[in-house]
């Protein structure tokens, strides 16, 4: 099926008429035969020639073999496999020509000693903490070294007590157990999977009085009642575990013992007991397999409707009776992670860099997760560096990265960008990360002066399945499946589609969040959900079967990065687009007014219902359900020194944008006051409270974890209540601003 | 807890400031200090005085032991409990001087005489299709004369074929199920109960071209995903069945083979072979627990999210490769309904009927369904006639009625409102209808110029869990959990609270519907959920250890319903408010206009994404889900000749407004056209399609089946997209609301 495009064509034109006319309205799209944002229109048909050449050189069966060959063992950060899996990218990318090292570094990494979990009453049962091995997936037997199912950076102990059912543990749940008279102080808190980034579970448990935590994937979420289960198909069998890290990575991510430093052998660490993103309480990861037997001997009130999982069962609040003994020792050793750093230098910008990375380390066979990036970034680093040898050589230098250690909490890549902190903040244009790939629709999140560069990508890349380009094809999904009517209408009339903020998850974090290098993250997925993820059952025989046959959009993933990477190298003026960046920003205020508005009106209705005492006489006296507590009002805030900021910013950026689109050339210093923009969002005093985040349009969210938080200091201000300090961070955010719009003055020579 | 009425108070205050300034706005709340509506100042002090008698003879004990006792046996219509019941009630009602009859009507009642429910492929299963005793349930293992589990008006037949997964088998969900490519053509549909009326579900599936429908209660909609099962709570254990009524109600509700006319012994009758609202296929209720298995050996499609149940199953969608063999036989014999008609001649008005009714038939010992209400409304005619004979007497004749046949289809109300249809329509000034009761707040359901008249009671009439009034308890329910913020706003600011509309599901249906009496239906509920519906677990012990123990609301239902009994019988001017119901009648018409306004956008959107190929392009071409076909485009409606209409009747009802408020007394003609008003909004030619529903303002929805539709030619002609019929519709509405308005100015000689 063919989508016709026409109306899109429609309306580009329209949009370009309006930038003659107006002089403005520059959110243009451009179709592949225009030229490319900072290129002129040669330099735009010599690249898209070479990206063309590009293209023919990504061989999937290649890309299949490698994957097959790293994904032969359990390859862990400190696994002899994660060791032999670096060597043989380092040695794959020195065969390309590539300038290679291996920078290494000491971290923590501890591995479980001992796991043991029994239901002690009102009955009896030890959980397997295990995984079966499946038919028709050899690698599920092929065990040796696998870590068994645990959450690195738990603390040990042995810890007894009834449990208390918290839903997904997040700060809402815990409001909402407190209506129901129920506290976790002193108790083991059980806690669904999802909801939340899984380390916040033990942060806010422990901070509410917690003695032990257990994650368990539901059903619901992650198992049959998503799709049929491993082997007859991609989801969670009921033996499958989720392991991950739950190191306190909001506060800062990496090396527990080295914050802010690379991890090297002689740096001065922390002691472990003094490491603060080690967790307060132990936390383990089970199956719904040993979840059920748990959750079945529980009493105490119904849970509310929406908490109610996919057991066969009636899910009870707790606490008790149900009483559970957990026993967690780990080994805190040290171990190296291999990063592998590849270099191809610039002919004629070598100072300025573009990054491009993946981590290389699995929590097992890792097939998924991270090698289908893996491979794709190797496809393309290869056909780079054969470009290169047939006449295209990178303007810019190109840097790739195979990181190890992501797994247990970006370490290795936190741990370079925090030892090469200072020339990266100088030279480094852009990171670009890739992680696990799938099959559908193409997601990129990001800085968003990337916005309408990534655009340009989404327009020349086709989709493997349908044949049209990979933005139409998301532009189709968010017409259809757009989570607002907004985003709808957006899908239909905006000509660049928005690439998404970046909270945390991958490698991008410590680049963007704490060093100001714009960043992206770049994959497809949609298509090929599945529950294999941190499970042993992230094999190559899953991953080939069930996510991404014939690796047909491992493909797609190298053509798309590639294109980002050549085109950053190449291009003559760096294509960062302001305005992009600026209509961003403005939605993000407008989101906070609304959050503010909905929680002062929430608020106040609450409070008055409270007060009219409607919330006592409509609960049942024959149930222990009381109504909330009443909570301070939200004041209104002075938003406008964020609005007045803005305003210049925007200003400022349609007159860099009129000088862009004018076809000046851009000398280098010029090149470099544009990359180095992002650097002005970031402030070195970083967020309240943590600050190794620095970046203050971008962080992921405290008590979220991965989610990301935009125009974070003010947004956590306002939903975390402490409205004294709102003023303040709007303040600072309107300076970051104002910095940034400065810089773009410089830039236009206003 | 005692919530503080004081703002309420204020608003009531506000409110008649507005009455005295204004004149128009009179939804004015009385409290329990002012005049009632229809009485003058002495005669609602009196009123109050004889209701606080009332209240002191309702016996809790006495009803407990109605309970008991009636409730000892199965008494479906046609087996010896039943008639002993309508005995027994027939003597109490002698017993306290009322001049009883039992009413006689000969009516088609098929009982099973084979019900086999096998698994034939892959594997083989037979269901039990039987429910199991629990312990501490004595009358769970006392099941003689128990029907088992079926669904009442499934033609029989036996057929083989394979399962389709139907959802809730609305005709939304077979709309997703032809993007599917899924039919149920030649096919056994099973379906959830839930979503819409059980007798929808076969209608749909036979115009579908299914053989064969099952219908089973998932577990997360009616099992132990709302809570724990019986015995250890109140929800469905894995053995309950709810039966029931199949018979194409929507149509026509009573014998089915008499529509239109009483069954008495010498009318004709339809062939059983001729009966429309017989099923065209076989259809059989069954437990989760049967259920299981058929639906675990099912394959096809993964169904879509929002179509999973509670079970630990991937849900699929079929065709097969589950095949069953289903065989239903039945008897197809005639029994004996027994209503008992009791009869109390009003003193002043004779000729002006107050009804009252509840049904006494149960699918088995019925302790919920219908004796909790039956009990109530014998502890009032108890009361009624103990005030009668201690100087207060009725001024127009009250008739309580207990209806035989209730479950299988509204049968003895029908047979009797139709065998007396003239005399009812000369003199029946409302009728009033209780059913189950439960414990929490309460609920009102009927015609909106009685919603004045309600909410006056619900101002008299306290809830005994929390001291305030049943009105200010589900205000605050309201405030709380109202489904959008309309109705929040309005529980907060309106002084009166809407009562809904009704469709069907209980005994006013023929009253309301096919005579245009103003008819009422009264419960409480909302703290008392559970399973127990249509099983054998609805028994005495269920019912008063989980639903209402010690009857404490069947004593607030009996004070609350006999007020509206008592209040209607004296009240020298009938306390029928319009403007309440033009404000009503102002809403539905929104309602409807958004409903178009809506449909027109959606199909214009759906269509355009279907032209432009986006459907196509989304969609994983390795699933076979396809884009969706296109609909005609939704055209504007001219609304104004039912906007028209409305704003003369609402002039014409602010006009008696002021007459009725002006003290003026009103005659026994007055009355009579005021009471018999409600005719004005029937009309002899019914709806289209179907004519016996002669109500053009409430009916149940033709593919509801309970669920009501207001205004529902206009409504269901939109809905089901016969556009061409929308604007004759949009003209007899108009008409009806006219001939009300003639009415009205009659009343206030204008």
């Amino acid at each position: 099926m063919i989508y016709s495009s026409h109306s899109l064509t429609r309306f580009s034109a329209q949009a370009f008429h309006c930038l003659a006319v107006v002089g403005l309205f520059s959110f243009a799209s451009t179709s592949s035969a225009q030229t490319l944002f900072g290129f002129d229109s040669d330099g735009s048909a010599q690249q898209r020639q070479m990206e063309a050449e590009f293209d023919a050189l990504i061989d999937r069966d290649e890309m299949d073999r490698w994957l097959k060959d790293f994904s032969s063992e359990p390859h862990h950060v400190g696994s002899p496999k994660s060791k032999e899996n670096a060597e043989a990218i380092a040695q794959l990318l020195r065969s390309w020509n590539y300038d290679v090292e291996i920078a290494e570094y000491e971290i923590l990494f501890p591995e479980p000693l001992t796991r043991e979990l029994e239901l002690v009453a009102p009955n009896r049962f030890t959980a397997s903490l295990t995984e079966d091995p499946v038919e028709g997936d050899a690698s599920t037997s092929n065990t040796d070294g696998l870590l068994p199912p645990y959450n690195a950076f738990s603390i040990g102990g042995e810890v007894e007590a009834e449990l208390v059912f918290v839903n997904y543990g997040t700060p809402a749940d815990y409001e909402l157990l407190e209506r129901y008279g129920v506290s976790v102080a002193g108790k083991i808190a059980i806690s669904k999977y999802g909801g939340s980034w899984r380390g916040i579970k033990p942060k806010l448990a422990a901070e509410m009085g917690a003695v032990g935590t257990l994650i368990y994937s539901d059903p619901a979420d992650d198992g049959y009642g998503r799709g049929d289960v491993y082997p007859d198909g991609p989801f969670k069998n009921d033996s499958g575990v989720q392991r991950g890290s739950v190191m306190d990575m909001p506060t800062y991510p990496g090396d527990v013992l080295t914050p802010g430093v690379g991890a090297t052998g002689d740096v001065t660490r922390l002691s472990r007991f003094d490491a603060p993103t080690i967790t307060q309480i132990p936390v383990l990861p089970i199956s719904y397999r040993d979840a059920l037997p748990l959750l079945e001997a529980m009493g105490g009130a119904v849970v509310p409707e929406a908490w109610r999982g996919g057991l066969p069962i009636t899910y009870h609040m707790g606490p008790g009776p149900a009483r559970v003994r957990l026993k967690l020792e780990f080994d805190w050793k040290m171990v190296t992670a291999y990063n592998v750093i590849a270099r191809m230098e610039g002919t004629e910008l070598p100072e300025q860099w573009i990054i491009r990375g993946n981590h290389h380390d699995g929590w097992n066979h890792g097939a998924a997760d991270p090698l289908s990036g893996i491979v794709a970034m190797l496809a393309e680093a290869k056909a780079v560096s054969h470009l290169a040898q047939s006449g295209y050589p990178p303007a810019r230098t190109i840097i790739y990265a195979a990181w190890d250690a992501e797994e247990p909490g970006l370490i290795g890549s936190t741990e370079w960008a925090e030892h090469h902190a200072e020339e990266l903040q100088e030279h480094a244009v852009a990171y670009l990360n890739t992680d696990g790939n799938g099959r559908g629709f193409v997601n990129v999140g990001g800085s968003h002066v990337l916005e309408r560069f990534f655009n340009e990508i989404m327009e020349d890349v086709k989709d493997p399945q349908t044949g049209v380009t990979v933005q139409e094809r998301r532009r189709a999904n968010l017409r259809i499946n757009g989570s607002s009517e907004k985003i709808r209408n957006e899908a239909k009339n905006r000509s660049n589609l928005r690439i998404s903020p970046l909270g945390s998850g991958s490698d991008y974090t410590p680049f963007l969040q704490h060093l100001g290098i714009a960043s992206a993250n770049m994959s497809f997925g949609g298509h090929s959900s599945g529950g294999s993820y941190h499970t042993m059952y992230d094999t190559y025989e899953h991953y080939t079967k069930w996510i991404d046959p014939g690796l047909v959009y491992g493909q797609t993933l190298a053509q798309f990065a590639g294109r980002a990477t050549l085109r950053l190298a190449n291009a003559p003026r760096l294509p960062f687009d302001f305005q992009g960046f600026t209509d961003n920003v403005a939605g993000y205020i407008e989101e906070i007014e609304a959050l503010a508005d909905g929680m002062r009106e929430k608020t106040a209705t609450d409070n008055q219902n409270i007060r009219d005492g409607v919330f006592g006489i409509i609960l049942d006296p024959t149930k222990s359900f009381g109504p909330p507590i009443p909570k301070p009002p939200v004041p209104h805030f002075n938003f406008a020194p964020l609005k007045n900021a803005l305003a210049r910013l925007t200003d400022s950026a349609d007159a860099y944008q009129r000088l862009a689109m004018s076809g000046a050339p851009a000398s280098a210093h010029q090149n470099y006051l544009l990359y180095t923009s992002e650097r002005e969002l970031i402030r070195e005093e970083g967020l309240a409270g943590r600050p190794w985040y620095k970046h203050h349009i971008y962080a992921p969210g405290f008590y979220t974890g991965y989610g990301v938080k935009t125009i974070p200091g003010v947004r956590e201000a306002i939903e975390q209540r402490q409205y004294d300090q709102v003023a303040g961070q709007i303040e600072i955010a309107a300076d970051v601003l104002t910095n940034l719009t400065l810089r773009l003055d410089e830039l236009a020579e206003r």
